[in-house]
């Protein structure tokens, strides 16, 4: 994530300067004729925005090395508030959340791809009642986001502003809690070698994240336990109650108006850009309101007193 | 599926004649050189076997119309203890279900497709203690079994031997419950376009399956009820003592050893043929334990006494 980062913001024109833990990657990244320091806290410099891309474990690290950095400092982890929180135990005097949603299987600056952002969702945290790193200057923390957004949506990325409790909420529903429900039912293959052999497509797809590292799985779960705990509840909420249709007189007859809503939901994601975009206010109410609409920023305008938006289409009804 | 199995088995020099419910596909299938009757009842005529490939709730119409018939009657429907019972009150007199996991999205004589079989499992039901169809002569329902199998067997299949019962609790737990989990997991959208928009790989694949037409999930899940919901349960159990974990003190070590047994459990799937194909004495208790071990037919000898068979590889420690 870093060497591409790296690369595509380089690619767009800025002054970046890498540093990574490992002496190959660094040692690749100088000869593909990249500016490398030989620390993080060198690497920072006197640099407006520095982006640490360091898995979840890393970071406190990470952050008390930078710690007293003027600059703007942001991450690109898979959980927000307990990140914040971090932060501003370690020191940070200004950082932006972010989070976008790209990854690589494969990993090391060989794999870096400067197009790796491009259409991808970027998260970016956004707070309403002056956010604790600006308790003085609640525009400064605007000002900010916009840095950051501009930077982002230039290298192709679709940001999208939510707070950090709306993130860690909505990643627990649909990015958490599915590798939960892909290891239940891989469980169910134990000590049954016939359901193995029986098992086809619905399996193979539900179960394909199970197979993703077990400790990766668990820091990003038990990394976002309260929230992911919460959606988990919702979802066996929902499975108790098809689970109840079941024993109904009718099934079959239960069972459909059920799962036809639930179809008309699946068939209308992945959401549409709806229509041209269209023009926002940089203001902190209104980027939220995007963000909870589904909507997110394409461009940023040089002033920073508008952004372009664009809504996504929830039409559940449509079959 | 019929103008499949229609193909493939004449293509493997079988005499066979066709019927279907739709007068353009039987003219399709004529017009390709096929035989087709004008009724089901004609079709079956003085066949050794009949094959009816038709969906579950149009079963019983279709074996009323067979009643009496001496042949050996089979079908493909997805759930085989009901069927078992439908075929005993509609008046057939020897029936061995069936169920090959093959399947297209497409469908009439234009979509057929004779080399549909080649590596499918097809389970064919045997039961142990003197069958119903064969209240007096249990070996007549093995030999009946065995020409089926070797059919199958001929056009590529991996014919599984499993009781009625273990069918439909296998297929419960690996196809008929996933169908669940995905649309309880797409029900999350619903009111929540951010979620929406920050969904990924993991929701997408989780999902894939709650985009069937809802009356055919709901025709699978209800025709086999009293099977989903003990799998239902068992997953909804499963997941509730996930969801226990995410309390623990410390919830990622909690949550890591459980979700690195059911990553190995995917990683070991599907399974593969462990070395060369063994013998196996055609008797019926064998049989019923290859199945329950994962393993298949692949030939069934002409002299119907003994059978090939393979075992899966069950190696739930493989990383």
């Amino acid at each position: 994530m870093g060497g591409s980062l790296l690369q595509a913001l380089a690619a767009a024109g800025h002054r970046v300067t890498g540093f990574d833990a490992d002496p190959d990657t660094r040692g690749a990244a100088r000869a593909a004729g990249f500016a490398v320091a030989d620390s993080a806290r060198q690497a920072a410099g006197g640099a407006e925005l520095v982006a640490v891309a360091v898995p979840l474990p890393v970071l406190p690290a990470v952050l008390d090395e930078l710690a007293g950095h003027p600059g703007l400092i942001t991450d690109v982890t898979s959980v927000k508030g307990p990140v914040r929180a971090m932060a501003g135990k370690h020191g940070v005097r200004r950082f932006v959340g972010g989070h976008p949603m790209a990854g690589k299987e494969t990993s090391g600056f060989s794999a870096a791809d400067p197009r790796l952002f491009e259409g991808c969702i970027w998260v970016l945290c956004l707070e309403p009642h002056g956010a604790d790193f600006y308790p003085e200057a609640h525009g400064a923390h605007l000002a900010d986001w916009l840095t950051l957004a501009a930077l982002y949506t230039e290298i192709g990325a679709r940001v999208v502003p939510v707070t950090a409790a709306e993130h860690d909420r909505a990643v627990a529903e649909v990015s958490h809690v599915p590798h939960l429900l892909a290891a239940a039912l891989a469980l169910q293959l134990a000590d049954n070698p016939l359901a193995g052999a029986l098992a086809a497509g619905s399996f193979r797809d539900g179960t394909r994240v199970a197979a993703t590292r077990a400790e990766l799985i668990a820091a990003m779960c038990g990394g976002n336990a309260v929230e992911v705990g919460h959606a988990l509840d919702k979802v066996i909420g929902d499975l108790s109650r098809l689970r109840d249709l079941l024993d109904a007189p009718d099934p079959i007859g239960a069972l459909t108006p059920v799962l036809a809503g639930a179809g008309n939901l699946r068939r209308a994601w992945p959401p549409k850009p709806a229509g041209e975009p269209a023009e926002l206010p940089a203001e902190v109410e209104a980027l939220l309101e995007l963000g909870r609409a589904g909507g997110w920023v394409t461009a940023v305008a040089e002033d920073r007193l508008s952004v372009s938006g664009m809504r996504t289409e929830t039409d559940r009804n449509r079959s």
